[in-house]
């Protein structure tokens, strides 16, 4: 279901991605590039904002980068020498316009854009409080109470009333600034998202990952680190922590499944881990058979490492599609499990009467992996084994990833005997927890500050969640969204 | 294998896929859906028509099959338990709707739908006799010529009328038709473009490939073979063969690139015998390195094949992105290589250092590759081997395949050496002719009658080619176009 | 005059109108112009159609000339000084793209376009024997038939060729004719469409009416004859008349309605026409009356000849809004009558306890009348009557122009009290066909050889209606285009 | 009157309409027919919005009410019985959507939606000192302001909070407020802007002028009064006066041009003051003439009483289309004029040989007039003499209205004489000032305390300009729209 598709595709979804550069002309032409890189990170809407010393200039539009950001007017118009953008994956009700990032605002001290991926789990706390003093919200996003909150400062710099503003706010937040005086670029104390530092030449870039400095042709310099902010005036770069030292806790299905495998997180490649995951899962969970296969595109590389460890061919069992649209009419009932063919097809000569070994990232609901065994079956295949990468997904997250409610999460429902029923496998396997951080270096997952955000698979937030205490945020924000569209 | 961008790709492309159903509920709908699994094989226009019992209904749109056939209003339109459809590649000039197939006429003897796969040969001069006698053209397809010589033949019956206009053509057509009375099906002598059929229940199916079968839940049956029409009348089946009988010359780049891997074409499976190319390759051209990178995604089954055979590790060494778009703006001379890097990036952490060899299926232009080496020493690699998985393309094709000039040919340029220096390359081989047989299951190529078409390698045309001993089928078409648009 | 939504309307269409210009630098843009002067006889679709000396060049829109042939692109794409072009009405069901004009194709004597405004009544009958002879139709329009006659005629040259076609056709033809060797207009031999010559500069315009000439500046020459070709080739101009001579019979709705007020056609001002026609109105139908009111647009120069006439003061009692859509929800029946209350709305403090004349061009099926006439009343009217500047309309035309089914016409299901009753006015009268023809010069109308196509008033037709004696021409077509949808 | 294109139109452009719509089931419906009535004060934008009870909904839309209010599903989701809407007129740079109107905000008592006609005068230094204490403004627009001032009024309810902030602002407005506790309408204390008050039924309409009151088929009741607040809460309606009472002085330019003639503005009927306005011109500036031609269409009910005052025949001299478009090109400089005779067209047969008294409404830069006139002399005419129906045109207009700047207007340049010869007439007058107030049943204009806001004929603003005496509020606004765009 996958990937041309994103709403029907078993998976979890990052739901941001964040570009800058500052000190380069034509930067909203490289803003341009680097979110067509990041745009596994959302392909719902995507915006740009540039500044050319005088004006702010902001285009927005529903869609791919491709397609919105690669005509000539669009970029000439985006005007200047400092630039950010915002890749944006939502779910419905919250689509409009005006959601769409980078958010915009004419403050006292003029012009003030701000792209943020992550989520922050107090808004609507914040958010009644700041209305109820007169802020007139413009949109139904948790961005947005940022800058209200900049705005209704009483500190003097602009600088101070965005760290007041920060210190108010709780959970996860990479977030691109720009201002007349310069870029910031921060993340949350724990790290929670993504945000990487690079050079082109004199000009500072700052990603959500190195797949897009690669794509601009800078160089990687660091990550920006957990609490810090980072900020580029006149060339200068300089670095604030205004926030009390914690442990960071880097979300770790980032190395999973949202970055892309030719990026560089927090020091780990992503295909490299992949590569390691799928090892510690042949290791933990062997099985005798014929063919190692990949579920395309995702589960490849974990499919190498899993094949290389056993010894078992890896073979292309599944060709997937570059075409897929959004639905086809099925005529009666002839045709079945469409939706998973247009995209999937079984390598039928490859599979007739061989034991395979499925191997794909994680599993969310599990109707793609029903899909894809049963696949695999017509296909004539004498045995069907399911390797997953991940451990069971059994808990919502609440800092920027689109989750379906935990009652649709197949590992908060069954045990692995009803997983392994229901997907109807001839056995199923996931990586355990300790197998996950071993692939990342460690040597198992510390109880005592693991050193990354798990909470979706274990349950253990490393924020408190203030609006979730009241009911649920994402609820709460839905609500709202209809209320005022 | 499929590409999001076919116009900035370095292949040879298939310009025509077609499908056809014949007594089926809701036919129209397994057209929409075969043609989707033959988007690979014509992503610029697409068409269907269904005949309900006594109207003809036809819908044409440029673009690709989702996002025009994946509506409801549209399929139901298309009423009917016969119905046929084609995608199109074509070059600029020839690609006004009135181009797109199926083609339609209001004959004498009631509606005449042809979708065609192929190039007739001989279409310029026969269009020169009929425009003389009166008829008069819609569009500057060479496929129109084939109803003008339905219309005016002499013959009584539809069938023997049609079989007429076969006689007069050259070249190479896999036709789909569709009568009041029925749908026929028909593959040239030489059977150069494939042509399988199949049962989905009581329906007939017809399509280029046996992926579309599959797609739609239909049975292989056989390939429909060459100088073969198939007819299919009130759900009876019957097989004429008006044609002296010739050797067969199927196109060998069918399984070199044009069909999908999970298609099964005159017996051999695409992915096997690509794999087995590779092996080929590996036997041909071996070389000490420390990674088998294929070039995503068509080089992957040979690279497996080349992996396997040689004990070299098979790795994603080049990630592609599945939103590649037409061009953005390029800001300086900063940003190199562009359009290359928005598609293809490399997996630096795993280049770093390494020796690696790349695993392509073919060569054209040679840009491409040139761009891809680059990237590789970009990253780090220490030595850059180029594999390609057919022989040099020399030759320009007529038969339905768009190629360039042969000015712009690299391998009708350049010698071995000449070609590695091009594409900066440590090293460079090509399967050899007899090698490609090989993985075709052969000894060698024959030199007389060869089993395939092989005349972009070899210059050895299995027909006359009457428009092109005046000057270029091509040109002339061109022409044409540009004198009615 | 001309209204925004034609198809709320109560009135008889044109269905076409025609413009070519030959010898002038930038030809198309010409036509263009022209097109849109005469935009009030087609609103439906537009075409033009260029030669450059070597190449033709055309393009066709749905959709009016302004919004599609006001853009720079698309006039510079139509090169050429000489050039022609189309605007049509048409019925649902006949209205896709190929069967906008002019209508082009390739003959063995190089490219051929033809705009036509008419319709040619043996239409049905010629068409099969083509198909039958091995023709094939591109469309459902009359006119293609003219284009096959041409191509299959035995005669050697082109004009010759043509000439032949038109001698085998039967009904009521205004053409404009493009071929390689220059332009060819022509009118039937019954003069029953408008078609007009002029002057601008070297350069030779043909237009369906004056006020075409007057838009691009050119200067008014004369008429072309009834059963006259008039030939443009090198810039020289001669003519043929190449039919035996009948009594012209312009159709005499081109002064009643169809024609704009500022044009002249066959030597009559259409204003002064009308304006004497509602002289004669009031002569024979006077009223004791505060006020005279148009219905607008098209009833003001009849209401400003009735109100001179009459002595009654001309004012405007009813307003019309240029800002007509097509529909909009009515909620419950609060609002009713709401299509001409958004189009007109009464002028109510003038209308208070008012007697009032409202003065109409025509009444087709008495719809509008039967709104308009409440529309008064509940303004406050104290009495309404209803002149109509024409006789009743009784009959369908079959000459190119939009009529109800015969059972739809008001005129032909009532008599006059029958009439007056259904729109509900005090009293209604029509001007005699007498007095018609008075208002353009004559005594009276001749029983043999009347000065003018009146068939709709009175059903003497003037030619024999071929197809039409099978069944109706109309629904032939209709059913035509039904099938090939 | 109206314009199809109004922008190669001569005249000054009202910016905005309301209408608003309380207790009514289908409310959207209403506010649509309304607005499309009212379509003449603002062509460029459209918005609608609704309150069901619990939620808000809002559509806006660049274009016309039609084609993008008059779709079911539009409507249909502007669910309630309560809304209000706006047609907007506005110059280049602020048409951006978020400037289209209601403008909504959520503020801590509910949603505000507001629709405004008019120009807050004083709305720059408003907005500055609110971004100052931390307001955050979505649009350039001067209403939101308005907003703004509501949401941080120290008073306790929202009806307090709202009269707050009315006291703060200066200009013209009349207002359309929704919030959950009902609808409130108000004119500002001069009454510079229109608005009327009517009954359907149970249901309570305000609009901007009556005839969107006789579309909806509503009765008229009363125009609500300068400095009037009439609050219509369940059904109950109630007026407040929160301001001290001042001599009215409403537009004397809606009388002149702005308003349709079926209006009747503060009790005086649009067409009986304009034939009056066009009487007193002929008892003024007599002229011996053949003809009385109106300028189509907003001089025709002035050129009505000028006829009827001086007994010369009133005839169409000039027609007008209904097409017109933006541009055509113009090949080379044989077509000259041509934006005008797209537009209109002389009446050539009529023209001929006579003298004419041209009657136009008003005369802004003078282009169209001498357009106008030299296509009278081209059509034959023995003299030409213009008449207008308002003052000179010599001041801009800060209350709501499009005015060029002043050094544009024809008036502010030249004196009678330079303005004859500039239009090249044989004779040219104005109706005077004290001629315009005795088309309105004054004797003539009082100095001290004139009946009506006339600043752009004498340049007696009745308001302080607060943004003006820094520069120009206008340019302010224009600078501001861009600075963000």
């Amino acid at each position: 279901m996958l990937t041309t598709n994103p709403f029907d595709d078993d998976h979890l979804h990052e739901e941001c991605g964040i570009f800058g550069a500052s000190g380069s002309e034509g930067a909203a032409a490289l803003v341009a590039l680097g979110l067509h890189a990041l745009q596994h990170r959302g392909q719902e809407a995507a915006g740009i904002t540039s500044f050319d010393g005088h004006d702010f200039h902001t285009h927005r539009a529903m869609g791919h980068v491709a397609g919105n950001f690669d005509r000539d007017d669009i970029i000439r118009a985006l005007a200047g020498e400092v630039a950010c953008g915002h890749v944006r994956y939502s779910t419905t009700g919250e689509t409009a316009l005006r959601n769409v990032q980078p958010l915009y605002a004419e403050l006292q001290s003029g012009g003030f854009a701000i792209a943020h991926n992550g989520n922050i789990s107090n808004a609507m706390r914040l958010r009644r409080e700041l209305v109820r003093r007169g802020s007139i919200f413009q949109s139904t996003s948790d961005t947005e109470t940022i800058i209200h909150l900049v705005a209704t400062s009483q500190y003097r710099t602009l600088l101070d009333k965005f760290i007041d503003a920060l210190k108010q706010i709780e959970g996860a937040y990479s977030l691109i600034v720009m201002t007349p005086e310069g870029m910031i670029a921060c993340r949350d104390p724990l790290g929670i998202r993504p945000l990487v530092m690079g050079r082109l030449g004199d000009a500072v870039i700052f990603a959500s990952e190195t797949v897009a400095l690669d794509v601009v042709g800078a160089e990687f310099e660091r990550s920006v680190e957990p609490g810090e902010l980072v900020i580029v005036q006149n060339g200068q770069v300089r670095s604030i922590r205004p926030f009390a030292k914690l442990a960071p806790r880097p979300c770790i299905f980032e190395w999973v499944y949202f970055s892309r495998p030719d990026s560089i997180v927090d020091d780990h490649s992503i295909y490299s881990v992949r590569k390691e995951i799928g090892a510690q899962l042949a290791i933990e969970s062997p099985v005798e058979a014929d063919l190692v296969i990949p579920v395309p595109d995702s589960g490849v590389p974990a499919a190498i490492g899993y094949a290389q460890q056993s010894g078992i061919p890896f073979e292309l069992g599944i060709i997937r599609s570059h075409y897929v649209g959004r639905t086809f009419i099925q005529p009666g009932d002839k045709v079945r499990h469409l939706g998973v063919k247009l995209k999937h097809n079984a390598n039928r000569a490859l599979i007739q009467g061989k034991k395979v070994v499925l191997i794909d990232d994680s599993i969310v609901r599990g109707t793609t992996s029903l899909k894809i065994v049963q696949m695999m079956r017509e296909a004539g295949a004498a045995e069907v084994h399911m390797r997953i990468a991940s451990p069971p997904t059994r808990h919502s997250c609440f800092y920027g990833v689109d989750t379906p409610e935990r009652a649709k999460l197949l590992a908060a429902k069954h045990d692995l005997g009803g997983m392994t029923d229901f997907i109807h496998a001839d056995s199923l396997a996931f990586v355990s927890i300790d197998g996950l951080y071993k692939a990342l270096g460690e040597s198992h997952r510390a109880d005592i500050r693991p050193k990354y955000c798990d909470a979706c698979f274990t349950g253990d937030y490393p924020t408190t969640l203030t609006d979730h205490d009241e009911s649920s945020a994402v609820d709460q924000f839905a609500m709202l969204a209809e209320r005022v569209n």
